[in-house]
């Protein structure tokens, strides 16, 4: 049904005509339209909130680059926010809740919320399929039930997520109980998602790095584990863990049906050692795009060659595109990547005809 | 001649008749007699740069605890400040240079500096050595040719050290002549501390993994291994790459003795995959010292478990000590080691009794 179906085959190891590319974070401050609507929206939580607003931005950057994937255009937080915690972001800081979720008290007072409350993300994603049409799929996503836990517990954002770490060593139980919570939440979140019409569905671990191999398994690996075993089959789902190399072996057996890297991981070796169980996503040093065209393609060059010629590979960046980054620089990326692809694919072919012509390699 | 040599033997993988352990930053603002020193000498580069008293801070920690080595007190960055960059520490933030070494003029002027203008380093060395008297062994040390690049660059410490990571990508040979010279600089300056009378050696790569795996080995990694292999034999090395889990495999083939790990790193896996090749440092989660004596001591016997009874393993944390640990866990820490480490090499004795008797397991 989808014109451009490329993610979902790579995710399910399929074979591809290119490698499909999308970029976390394609929607954001680096697009000068972005930027233009959340002035007019005046907060990001408007844009989030409203779904019209918040399907305007996720279609942004694929006006620009030929992407292969739109991914909804939403928070990691919404879900916590639900919970009654008082989301908010002022301007030039990060996410603040009104509340900390740091205590027993604090911790078994938290339910799943109410779908209801969620409700203008499943909206986002109805009116976003709408008005995709079909072109390409579209990636829901969720907070890993970690990650959530590090904002709730700190009240916001932190350099370290001090308290955090020592809990998962003083409070090993009461880390364990709030991440279940917020797994049970996580779950129910992304069925919906899926409900309203997404294709895929990714989890962002941004702070599941920040433990050691035996917290991660235990405090972030498991509840995704636990999510990852509630999906609906036949939607590929992306587990994304930043700095978290040393449990690779761990993640590849979450259930999930691809590996998203950061920059820091290497994408050859796992591939050679895990790539008949599992797609990989990445991993592209997000810095790159603030150099030039010509570096951008030797780079994108490097890591599709890194990647090797399997099938299961989807293109991006290995951390969030940084609002710095020029747009044009997105746009040779997008077909550096393309055209590296066919090249890949075609060995034997003359480059420049290779870009022209679609082939599968063997499946 | 050494009164207590753990340590060496343990970098050298020879039998141990307890786990060694000392800590990253074991000398520094958590304890109130370094505080109290710092104060009156005014700054930190005061205290750095005045032998005697850099001895008097490197001793304090083995007054109070029973640790297995001393660390040089000393800075990272003495190395391109004796380079002529002009190195300074304001009050309540980081390290800065007077002139950034970021373009083509700055980084071809840099030369190896006089031994002469690090001999305070090297007078430190003798006289801490004289006020050991034998008992432990002194560790040196000098930050990575490419950690050293990061400050030079950016002038500063940076959250992202966005400027070396697009130098990587947009200007790789010129990054490759500034680690180059680093390299150069830091082997002298490691061998003088050798000759002052140091007896094993420590490189701190505290920011080698913010890079790509292949960017890690040609930018921190392969330096390092041109110092390493121009240190003299019979001295013991050490090095640490913070979050570089990923080329764990590159970094055991380095030539140093021994690995450090951060806490993020997988030990068990690595002293199994790797353990008859070389030794291993880590990797308590600093964060850990920041709870109570009963989770220390849990968090203790977890990893002297994990590190497995072979030879070849020195207990320490897996980044440096934070300011706000109370010094008796630090106390708590070091006996939870030195007493789990007699428990696991006599694993048929009664525990109590266990850690009366030193017994080397067969070498």
């Amino acid at each position: 049904m989808l014109a451009n179906d490329t993610l979902l085959r790579a995710l399910r190891r399929e074979p591809t005509p290119h490698v499909p590319v999308w970029l976390m974070r394609q929607a954001g401050r680096y697009l000068p339209e972005y930027t233009a609507l959340r002035a007019r929206a005046g907060s990001f939580m408007a844009l989030a909130t409203d779904p019209s607003l918040a399907a305007e931005v996720t279609l942004q950057p694929l006006a620009r680059f030929p992407l292969d994937a739109a991914i909804l255009f939403s928070d990691i937080l919404t879900v916590p926010d639900a919970m009654g915690l008082g989301l908010s972001f002022a301007e030039g800081e990060g996410p603040r809740f009104a509340r900390r979720t740091d205590d027993e008290r604090s911790i078994n007072a938290l339910t799943v919320p109410d779908p209801a409350r969620l409700r203008y993300v499943f909206d986002a994603v109805r009116e976003i399929k709408r008005a995709l049409a079909g072109r390409v799929p579209l990636i829901g996503f969720a907070g890993s039930p970690f990650t959530l836990a590090c904002y709730m517990i700190e009240g916001r954002g932190s350099a370290d997520f001090a308290k955090v770490r020592r809990m998962a060593f003083a409070r090993p139980e009461l880390l364990e109980r709030l991440v279940g919570v917020n797994a049970d939440a996580v779950a129910q979140y992304l069925q919906e998602q899926v409900r309203a019409g997404a294709d895929a569905l990714m989890l962002f671990d941004t702070w599941g790095g920040l433990l050691s191999p035996s917290a991660y398994r235990r405090f972030s690996l498991a509840p995704m584990r636990t999510i990852l075993a509630r999906m609906p089959p036949g939607v590929p789902t992306i587990v994304f863990t930043k700095g978290a190399a040393a449990s690779l072996p761990a993640i590849v057996d979450s259930g999930a049906a691809c590996v998203g890297l950061d920059w820091t991981a290497d994408l050859s070796a796992a591939r050679r050692q895990f790539g008949e169980r599992v797609a990989f996503q990445g991993n592209l040093d997000p810095l790159a795009l603030l150099t030039d065209a010509a570096s951008i393609e030797r780079a994108a060059v490097e890591l599709v060659a890194a990647a090797g010629p399997a099938p299961g590979y989807v293109f991006n960046v290995g951390h969030g595109i940084v609002p710095a980054t020029p747009p044009d620089n997105v746009a040779a990326l997008v077909q550096a990547v393309h055209a590296a692809s066919h090249r890949g694919r075609r060995p034997t072919a003359d480059a420049a005809a290779g870009e022209a012509v679609e082939v599968d390699e063997g499946g």
